[in-house]
């Protein structure tokens, strides 16, 4: 009788403990995140492509917004179909991954992880774009981004994240530190960048026969800017995101970067006015730029006010690193390098230097340097050569008389503003248009 | 005393399971995530204003958006009051329903809901301003979105998507598959769109008098491509939004619309360059949303890798369904009919195809056959008889002075860039400023 | 026996009671949310750059963007550090809160809504910007700026919404309801911007000699049309986030906030129609804000019936207030003051009024119209005082000569369209270009 009535107790009492569960699994609520987060890195190729055209010439708004539209979608494919499975795929050499390939063997949640990391890949492969605007052929440079994100980017990537399944990269065996890409992702995309734009050339007139600086001025401020917001809005997602999930720690890494971006346009503002130039639009938005690349590494381990240094520093960074390309006759229309390359630099080391409070540890800041410097022997000779054999094989840099009169007129039959261009759509034959 | 010890393990023991729960019930977080992908979807409202507005001339500027800017208004009052009741109140005739008017008898989960699918409304609707604009009155338009928002969407929906109460409509009840709506929402879209261009004529100068055609370039090809990005951006909500709440298979929903969309792209590529044409902006663009529209009928249920090929095929039809259209002399400005109406019909195929990787089943085709057809059985004679109507009583088409000067100055009094198209507000007489 | 049978029996049943919960946190699952809702609220400064610049002559558009792009970064600093410790911390007098200041002390789930919060800081800074565009200096203008998300908005806050840790504000204890921040947010930032124009005066030109009203078009419509989108897309996250978690209720606000804005266009079309007056593109926009604005203090409360006569009437008021601005020959670029001064003080009111669907009770009634009038008799005068203040010690006004050539010009060094606006380049002294 006291079984019976204990069992009967236990039947009663235990119904909650023995019902289904009813609330969601975790992979569900992650799903809703990761998408989410992933539909947001997304909207930065659309930052990308205002930046870069509202910093480019009208005569070659077209192409830009074709390049930064088509790269990521063949791009994305390549990606999928090969990216991800050397990225994330078992890596048993520490190297590269092995397998994964062709969006085989997925589970579901899988699925949601290949969307976001594939957002990732291409925001690494549109950086190269508004680097090389306003001279570079446009099949050509496509090529460029499917080797970016279909074999650079990856490879790299296998060594600090690789694997989700089976083996360690060996960045990731020494505890490298770069939670959401300042190396893995900017500095890689800019380092390509950079081979990109000393193959291929300064645009003409950029640099006089002196070799001293002509301002080329962009032909729409405001898309500068609506784009600085777009990407700042889209970063919220990569550094966030980049927690493959929900999570309490998401709040922190949403202010640091909050916080990152704003110091870095102090930062700016502070070296233009120490160094007595005008504060122009571009500046104002690359110094946000510069605070969000840094930030991404340590966005996650960093206590905020540390994220206020990092990206006050990264301000002073790119002016003072946009001078020194300028020095180098080095030709960055965005400014693409000092933002993703040095800033990624700085916040990969920042990582290190503040890692959760705590002081100086010279263990992990040599692991951060050797993983900074890493990305650079690993991506700029490859792209290096990628980028001369496509001189060799395809061409790569415009015609000049192409390059005269914009790239839309001569290599997209179309033009941006044709009511308000007309010139462009009436001439066949002519010098450059903005002379 | 056996008895006594057992109760009280059971009590301490059970306060767990008793206790009250501390997870969030899986309706609060699913509104999270309707409200949150149903935001993505009210963006993409802005996405196709930009696309429309840049595809046409700058002195049709501000008629384009008001449009936009106004059906979503007039609309959404129209669903919220009427269409959804229509399109899933209780439906006892498998025909439309009829209960759930006026927002009455809703719970906390039915808010969340109907917020969605507003946006979901406001999406057929808008489809039909691109294809209409240039040449179309203000007020009749707005009565006919409010038409196709309280009527002709809604009744359409209720045979594929309702009830939410009691009842099924006729084609749910035969397996139709539409996850997101490649046929609900956008072939309905276009069908009404088809009617309505067809109803209001070609623009002035489109065709010339032997029947050849005549490009129109729009005037802001930047904004055709950020137009783009926000819909494909918005469409990560429309899509993966249609699993109504958290789930695992939203990564995989997710993934087949980035693939469908980028192989859109190589789709319209392909096909452009093999019948030797330039690769325009909007096509590119349009090849994008074809592979996005196409996807949206099987995006929950499609391996990734039928929702490349269904995409890639999409960017085809959006490139011979557009060359279709001028040959029969219809002036679609955006090309809303191919891209939304027949890679429409093709997504809504295809889901039946590649249906969770099976090989082809007959019986599967045919219902989707039935549901495509039934789209346009129904949406394009009711819109067409609607348009004929307007045009009777209200008027529809702008008169040919307007259309010359530009809706803008004519019939809204201003100009979208008063700086730089001075003459459109200094001259009070005039033809076509643009010849 | 017994008693080993119960307890190997209370075992296994208890097992998933005493596991470890697999499934997330609440406070997981609210950062999701809160990073989510935040973001968008972040993407307003966007729009509000958008609507600015559009409706601003090309000669400063350069000038207002700048202006967005960094009261974000300087006040986003300054709230973090000083007035979220104001706003959020323990409040002991009632009148402002006197801990948690530079970050210090918080816990995960605090930098969340640090985050969240930084954003409304910086939404009620940026409406000034609009209303005094065109005419203000930029570095006195950045130090009001700190002033308001320092100082004047965080002190109102915590009356309305402090603390979070101990104590209540004077309002609060009241039962003042304000969910979003039609007063907090929007009306504090408004009558800022009513100091601010008062201070600096109407543009040159605004108003002739006889006190008659010109109109100064703004120079670009389309971007009006597309900084009304941004803004109402991300109002789902102003409102849905200040549920600060998951809710079931998020459904009912995210539709309120749908209903409003689209019922502030028809209430504004049908004044517009009413008093025969053109209805222009910023008329409609204004017309949404002002419905948004005005649902923000009942969206968690209201019925969405009473939500559209919230909206409806909110539109009125803004055409009837833009109206009554301009006879008082006060010079609002947007009409900030009438869209988020007039139409919160009647949102804060119609919480009151259509609280819970209850009819009229005179003590909620009371408190609202307290908590309403006590937001302009404190940011009023503040914010009055501090821009005399500003004006005496670094000037506020910029100098007649930069103010015709444009500010981006004189004060910027470059112009925002420097293809399409030669003459700004090459000229070195000069009148109004626009004359």
């Amino acid at each position: 009788m006291n079984k019976a009535l204990a069992s009967l107790l236990l039947l009663s009492l235990s119904t909650p403990a023995l019902a289904e569960p009813t609330s969601y699994s975790n992979n569900a609520i992650d799903a809703i995140w990761l998408i989410t987060a992933g539909a947001l890195v997304f909207l930065m190729q659309a930052g990308f492509a205002l930046l870069e055209s509202g910093m480019s010439r009208a005569k070659n708004a077209v192409n830009v917004t074709m390049k930064n539209y088509s790269d990521v979608c063949f791009g994305s494919v390549a990606f999928c179909l090969v990216g991800f499975g050397i990225m994330f795929g078992s890596n048993h050499n520490g190297l590269f991954g092995s397998d994964h390939f062709l969006m085989s063997n997925f589970n579901e949640y899988d699925y949601s992880l290949l969307f976001f990391q594939t957002m990732f890949a291409a925001t690494a492969a549109t950086i190269v774009s508004g680097a090389m605007a306003e001279r570079t052929q446009f099949f050509p440079y496509l090529l460029g981004s499917i080797l970016i994100m279909g074999l650079i980017y990856p490879v790299y990537g296998s060594w600090s994240w690789g694997s989700l399944y089976e083996g360690n990269g060996w960045l990731k065996e020494l505890g490298f530190i770069d939670f959401a890409g300042s190396t893995v992702v900017h500095s890689i995309g800019a380092w390509c960048a950079l081979a990109g734009i000393i193959v291929v050339g300064p645009r003409l007139g950029r640099f006089d026969r002196y070799g001293k600086v002509r301002e080329i001025p962009g032909h729409n401020i405001t898309l500068v800017a609506l784009g600085g917001f777009i990407l700042w809005f889209g970063w919220f997602g990569f550094n966030a995101g980049s927690s493959l999930g929900a999570d309490v720690n998401l709040g922190k890494i949403a202010l640091n970067t909050q916080l990152a971006a704003a110091c870095g346009v102090m930062g700016a503002i502070a070296a233009l006015r120490f160094s007595h130039k005008p504060i122009l639009t571009h500046n104002i938005v690359n110094g946000s730029l510069g605070g969000l690349v840094a930030i991404t590494a340590g966005c996650a381990t960093m206590d905020p006010r540390f994220a206020m240094l990092t990206g006050l520093t990264a301000g002073i960074i790119v002016v003072a690193t946009s001078r020194l390309l300028e020095h180098m006759q080095i030709d960055d229309v965005v400014s693409a390098v000092p933002v993703h390359g040095f800033c990624g630099v700085w916040g990969t080391l920042a990582a290190g230097l503040f890692y959760e409070g705590n002081l100086f540890d010279p263990h992990i800041f040599v692991v951060q340097f050797v993983g900074a410097a890493a990305a650079f022997l690993w991506a700029f000779p490859t792209a290096y050569l990628a980028f001369r054999l496509l001189k060799s094989i395809t061409g790569l840099r415009s015609p000049t008389l192409h390059e005269q009169r914009g790239l839309d007129f001569s290599e997209h039959d179309e033009v941006g503003y044709p009511e308000f261009q007309k010139q462009a759509l009436h001439q066949r034959i002519g010098g450059n248009k903005d002379a």
